[in-house]
Parts: C-alpha cells; structure tokens; sequence
C-alpha cells in the first residue's frame, strides 16, 4: 500500500491509488486557481528535499507543494557526487530522520536509490527521479493533464517520442497510462527506443509519424544535450529534423490532440516553438498540475488524506 | 500605474507614487523597531527571489520583507549565466508563474530584462537591479532615509559621488531624487561620468569638492573592484585619494549633512572608516529602510495596500 | 550571563546554566516525539543562519530547531574564505541586525570570531563551531544524552577518542563534562593529545583501552580526513587498527556504556560499522537531542523561556 512504501514508482501503484490521487489533485488545482495557497493539512510537519542531481524545476514544485500545505521545507542540495565526503547516504537520511522529519523527496542519478533507502528507513520516501528508473509524480501529473481535458486515459491513444531508453519520464509514463487502459506507442531513434519498453506495454515503432498517427497525446520527450555533446547521433539538427515535432507532425494526429513535454524545453529540438507555443500545447497546464499532484501525493502520505483538513 | 506593471524603475514611477510607497514604508519601518515582525498582509502569497547575480544583500533584503508580512518565498539562484542550461529566461519565468507565484523579484546582470518578462507574463515582476540601467528599491531606500531625517527632498542638494557610468544605484537615484525636487550632483572619474546624465538632469561636475560643498546628502558609490582588477584607471589607492569620501572631503558639505551608500562598502577606498562608522553615516538606517520598502513595495503590488491588513 | 553574551563557548556557562538548557531541551524532545513541531516560542523572530564553513549537519539542525519554534531563517552561506568580496564580516553581521535580525548563529574557521562579533552587535551570538575553539551546543546534546540515560553526570568516567588537538567537540566536552562533576579521559595518537587538555581537566592517556577501561561513556571524534590527504600520521588505515573503537575495546568499558560521536562517522575508521549500529550506539539519539538542544537554546535567548510559551 501507497502509504506504508511512500512513493517509489508508478509500477508499485494500484489503479485505484493512480485515481485516488488524481482526484486529490484536481481539488487541489482548483484551490491553487482560486489562489487558496495556505492549507493546513500540513501543519507541523517537515519535509526534506534532497536532491542529488541538479533541479530547479521539480524542486521549486515539490518546495511550493509543501508550503502551500503549511509544511517546513528544508533543503538539501549537495555537489554532484552520489555520497557526501564522508558519510554514506544511508546515514544522512538517517541523521534526518533523527532530526524529525516526515517525509524525503530524494532525487537521485544512481537507479533504485529510493527503494534502497525505504529499506533502512521508517518514513515516506518520494522518488522525484532516479537515473533511468522512475519518475513517478512527473507521470502522474501527465496523467492529469490528459484526464482533465480528455475525461479518461481509455483507449486514448498516447504517442512517446524522443530518447526512450534514458528517459526515467519515458518508462513512469508508459507504465502509468498503460495501467489506466491507454494504448502507448513509443519512437524515436533505433539506438534510443530499447526493445525492453514492450515489457511494460509499449507498441515500438521508429516511425515518428505511424506513432503520431490519429494519437490523441504526442508527448516528446527532453533531449539530453550532454549526451549530444559526446558527437553521438543523433545531433541536435539530425533530432529535430528526423524526431522533432512539428505542425506538420502534429497535423498527423487527431485534431483535438494534446501536446505534453516535461520541460524544460530545448526550443527547435524536440519541439518548434510554433508547436510548444500552440494552442495544442498542455505546457503550462502541466507545470500546474505538478504542483497540485505533489500535494495531494504530500497529503495522501503524510497528511491523512481529508479534504477538510485541506481547507 | 505601479500595480500593472510592477516595479521596473523609478522612471516609471509618479511622483505622488513614490510618497504613497514611502509612506507604507515609514509604517513598516515603525513595525520592525517596534518587533512586529509577523504580519498578514501577504499571507497566502508566493514570491520568488530569481537572482542571475550573486547578491546576498539585497536578496536577504527581499526575502525578510516577504517573510515579515507572511509570503512564502522560494529562492531561484543560478550559477552566472544569463539563461540556464536549455532554458530560456521567458519559459523559466512562465514555469514559475504556473506554480501559482504571485510575483518574481529579479536582479540580472542584462540591462532591461524586467522590462522584457513583464511583456510575457501577467505576473507583477519587481527589478532587484538590472545590468547597468535602475535599481529602483534601492533609490526607494535612498529617498525614505534622507525623508526621514530632512523631512522632505524638495531643493536638497544630493551629490553622488563615484563611477556614475556604470551605477544602477545612481541612475536610480537621479531619477528619483530629481523628480521630488531635489537637485542632483554628480561627479567622478571622468571616464566614469557620461555626459548622458545630463538628460536625467544630474549637474555634472569632475572635481569632488565642488560637488559635496553645502550638500545636504553625499552618496558614495561602490566601487567595481572586478573592473579595477583589469588594471583600468583609476586604482583603488589613486580612487581613495582622489574620489574617496573623507571627513576633510565630508566637511565642506553643511554640518547637518547626512552620507549615504549602497553597500557593501569598500573601506578606505570610498570611504574612510572615520566616516563610515561616524555620526554623519545612515548606512545602517538605509539597510532597515531597505527592508521596510520592500515590504511596502511587495504589500502595495501584491497584498492590497491596506494598513488595517499590514497588522 | 547567558542570556546578554548568547552562548559563545561552554567556557562562559555556569553549571545552573547549564541545566537549565538540559531541563528545556528534555521538554522539546519530549514535543518532537510526540510530533509536536508547530510551536510558537519564535513566533515573528528572525534568525540567520550565517555559515563560513561547509555543513550540512549542524545548519539543518539549527534551522529545524528555529522553524519548529516558528521562527523565520534566513541560510546566509559564503564559499569558503573568512570574508566575502569586499564586506568584512562585522560589516556583513551588521547588516543582518539593520535588517532585523533577532540572532546570529555563526559557524567559522576561525576561532574567536563569534566572540570578536559580540563586541561589535547588540544581538545573541551562538556559536555554532569556531575554528579549533568551541562547539557548544554540540556539547549540550552529548550532555543531553548521556543525563538521558544515566540520570546524572556527576562522577561518570567519560573517554574521548581521537584527535583531540583539532577537535573543537572535544574541547567543548570536556570543558562541559567535567563541569558537570564527570571525570573526562582523552586518548588518541600522541601528536594529536595536547598536553594542555590538563588546563581544561582532562586526563590524559596515549593507550585507548587504558582510557575506556571501566568508562560510562566513550565518544569517538571525527577523523579529518582533510588532514589524513596530505599523509600525516596516521593513516586511516593506522587510526582505524589503534584508534578506532570496535566491540573488542567498547568490552573493556562498563556493560552499559554509551557510544558517542558528533557525526558524520567514518566508518570503519574511528568506528566500526559494528558498533555504530548496536545497542550501545547513541549516534541518532545525539541527532534529536542536537534539535532539542537547539531549540531550548533559542527559546532561552531570544524567546522568553516559558514553556507556556512554547506550547
């Protein structure tokens, strides 16, 4: 059960947990836009950002979803390297916990960080990404952005496009929609859509535009330009020629299709500004419903889950 | 009018707006001597401290004013460069917007990039100081703490002392001192004293004394030692000797004079320690009115401007 | 008196003083486990967290101590050297109190400098470690635990390990402990044990089982490893095999000693993972009595000391 692991990946969760903290969410978005911002259902508690890899993005939204809950926020970011000089991540969090905190939101380059961490302590841990494995709350938050225009995940149609095979974005997305009854089509350059994605559902095709094809969500995906540094194909002008999307690409899809991307965006790579500045575009409604999903994920955990005590 | 556009510079400011802010500013000046460091008027409310220059000053500033009137405040510094890594300015600004922020205060080494954002999102943006064009709170600042002793700006002779050239603070100030009636001295170097601040209706002068003689304020400057490393005239010693404000320099100005600067001062280069620490100095006055402005600045924006809601 | 100096050193302590932090610190425990953490104590007071050295530890601690007394903190951290560009630090902390600061809590690398600092401000100074000086309130949560469990300090044999001629936790201990009525044991490598521990009441030993023979308590100390790069003796793999404490020398101690160290361990080095996770170890304990120590300290300086107040 959701409460007692935290949240590790969307692969550890029930249909019914996906739905139960969409619907917390959408609650909470309505409060954000009526600009109720100082809840309570988080009074008293601490939680720490702890964030292993650079982010401004995911941090700022999980630092603001504490707080618009009425949580202390403390964070915690270090240089780089996966452990402090000195002290095992096992024991900083541990020294946290010790501390008095509620709940960790760990951010990690290292795979399975969190779940190995949830072994050795007594407290919610978050997964706000860990190397190539999960992103769950980004997975979630694209669920309901879908949800909230389309009505259900069912039968939709949802089109991933870009580099597969690193995009921790990429897998919690696939597992997330599939397990809600959306059929989930992956392309992107051979090297970089692994054979492995069909284990969680994918139907593979290294077509963009059979993949975009009647979809009623074409999601790209960031491309990782450290990476392109390296002289690996493709460059960036190969990418955006070949995987980038496009009015024409999107005209391929269905007319009221969604455009999502989990930002930031490399403009003219993955996708034209034309398109990501479109009225297809779900950009900013998906940075808002980030934070909504990460306090409703917040209360669900650590706050009792009571609308009431929401407001 | 201020509360659409935010606060970009004093230029765009009327004269009775400047009153009306330093008028809540007197108040909240009242508030913090008096310890009443817990008020309302932004409880609820969001701002975040976007800093493209290091600053630990005015950024401090920022966030206890947030703070003292209950904002919640997320600090977003970047390491140097003007746009993150992918990520234009524009879409990080638009990202924070859809978190649900109620305003960015921002400070960035780019002239006019205030000016810039404000044209993208619907947000009040507040200018911490933009390259080299206004620094508009700190002006703010300079005009409330020469009120609070004078009693009024009107017909005061005001000399700014330093690299006029390169000085957001003395732009601002010129501006705003010259628009309630003060007259405005300007001299230095001159290389560092552009003909240009003419047209802000400074009284250029090269030589220092004939500037502070009978002045009712001198304002030192700081001094960039960055460009001074590169060996540029002058030096900090031949500043100090010819530019550097000391108590034989302070004496020909009127006995009531009061000295002013916008910190952090470079001891014996702009000042002599004699003056800095003496009773002419308001540079600990002007650092709490700093923090009282910008709390007046904030609740005037975003908080309603009503006192009843201040405490 | 505590209250007028802040809390620069245990050296200024009276022994009254002292417990009547441990008394308050116990309650405050006493509210975190009970997940009591929204007090009021602080409420509208400021305090600054102003760090001249890395830490993570030390800083969290204190700025959860201050937010759960509803304090607001500000993280004032500088890169490395004693003073910023620019800004002497007198002129950096009087800044802070123009601002309305209503506590300065220091950590430097150079010792003295929260003493130099109480000259020049009319604010509570706490001293949260100076160079090879004090740590105090590092001292007062290993008091804190070791009363905890013992019920009493007076006449307890404690044996500190380790480098204790860098070690400002183990100048602070022993100045602390043996305040107290405890007698204190120091051991460790030769070069390392300054003779002048006995100033301070130490007594000295160089053989590790000689001093944890028969004692209550044994605290191992951080190994620099800083210090160990440039190939001093010893090693860590020499410290480790002589001066490390594993089950064979704890077994020399009494059967119910308690293992101390101020973290981060080493493990392996001044403690084996053995003992650092049994029953003897103390090491998370220290870690909440760290907060409570905190709080209590804050609460007596700048919050009125009531427990009325606090809860």
């Amino acid at each position: 059960m959701f409460k007692n692991y935290g949240l590790l990946g969307i692969e550890h969760l029930e249909r019914e947990e996906i739905e139960k903290i969409l619907e917390l969410a959408f609650f909470y978005k309505d409060c954000i836009r009526k600009n109720i911002k100082k809840l309570s259902a988080l009074k008293g508690k601490s939680v720490v950002n702890l964030f292993y890899e650079p982010s401004t993005r995911t941090k700022n939204s999980f630092e603001l979803a504490a707080k618009y809950l009425g949580a202390n926020v403390i964070n915690f970011t270090t240089q780089g390297s996966s452990v402090q000089k000195g002290e095992t991540l096992k024991d900083t969090v541990s020294t946290l916990t010790a501390m008095g905190i509620d709940a960790v939101i760990i951010r990690h380059n290292v795979s399975g960080t969190p779940m190995y961490l949830k072994k050795y302590i007594n407290l919610p841990v978050i997964n706000a990404g860990d190397g190539m494995h999960e992103h769950p709350t980004q997975a979630l938050l694209d669920m309901m952005t879908v949800m909230e225009y389309k009505g259900t995940l069912k039968d939709l149609k949802i089109a991933i496009i870009g580099d597969i095979a690193h995009s921790r974005v990429a897998k919690s997305n696939l597992i997330g929609f599939s397990k809600m009854g959306a059929k989930v089509f992956v392309a992107g350059p051979s090297t970089l859509v692994p054979e492995a994605a069909k284990k969680f559902g994918a139907i593979i095709s290294y077509n963009v535009k059979e993949a975009v094809k009647e979809a009623d969500v074409v999601m790209g995906l960031r491309l990782q330009l450290e990476r392109q540094k390296k002289n690996l194909f493709p460059s960036t002008g190969e990418y955006a020629k070949y995987y980038g999307i496009n009015s024409t690409v999107l005209n391929l899809a269905k007319p009221n299709v969604l455009l999502l991307h989990p930002g930031p965006v490399n403009r003219e790579v993955e996708l034209t500004s034309e398109v990501m500045d479109g009225e297809k575009s779900c950009i900013g409604e998906q940075v808002t419903n980030g934070v909504a999903i990460r306090m409703a994920v917040l209360n669900l955990l650590i706050g009792g889950n009571e609308y009431e005590k929401a407001v």
